[in-house]
């Protein structure tokens, strides 16, 4: 409460409020975490393993994460084409933070599921 | 590619997915941020700390916590109400994840500005 100095990350005009924007989000970690499995991914394989990704979010998704240095965008000059994406050694120094928020959700989804039908039904009586 | 088990986390339908949709946000991962430091906190000071957050996305955001069971919210019958808020037992095992997810925003920032900074200004002549 007293702490005179505010972290940087509870500033909106600190770069590095900035940064966690571009991280916390769903389909970027998603996205680490599939390249870090397979290194190097075609965009129609990455669509099939996120699933629930729309064309449009997975686009998105990549061109943000490529604009911001997380990802390389590979196209080879054949018909059809053949685009590929892999993470740039910035991207990789993602894999343990974010890996660890995919390990949290695996380990206490049961925890969060039997929170939320508590609260849907705090009697216990439906 | 070829590895026959889909983790969890990739499938829209398991809830190990639906955990992630819960703490893969930057509201969320701030307000654990701030209750990690001060343990118990009132909802004008949390407003206070996490610049930028609107009071609409702030109820939204705790709600949705309390709901999902990472925080707890006790109101105190005085006048005027004094509500606070602190974490749950399972909200403080996200401080670590989330912690570590904070901090890669404040030790890479500087990369991810360059990069952008490249990505509008490809031939750096602007």
């Amino acid at each position: 409460m007293d702490n005179p100095i505010r972290p940087n990350v509870l500033d909106p005009n600190c770069g590095s409020r900035r940064a966690l924007d571009l991280i916390a989000d769903k389909w970027t970690m998603l996205v680490v975490y599939v390249l870090a499995a397979h290194q190097t991914v075609r965009y129609g394989e990455l669509q099939r393993q996120i699933g629930g990704i729309s064309q449009k979010m997975l686009t998105q998704t990549l061109r943000k994460m490529e604009h911001d240095g997380l990802i390389n965008r590979t196209v080879y000059p054949v018909v059809p084409p053949k685009v590929e994406y892999s993470l740039t050694p910035l991207g990789c120094t993602l894999i343990e933070p974010l890996s660890a928020l995919c390990q949290w959700s695996e380990t206490y989804m049961h925890q969060v599921e039997a929170a939320r039908s508590a609260a849907l039904n705090p009697n216990g009586d439906q």
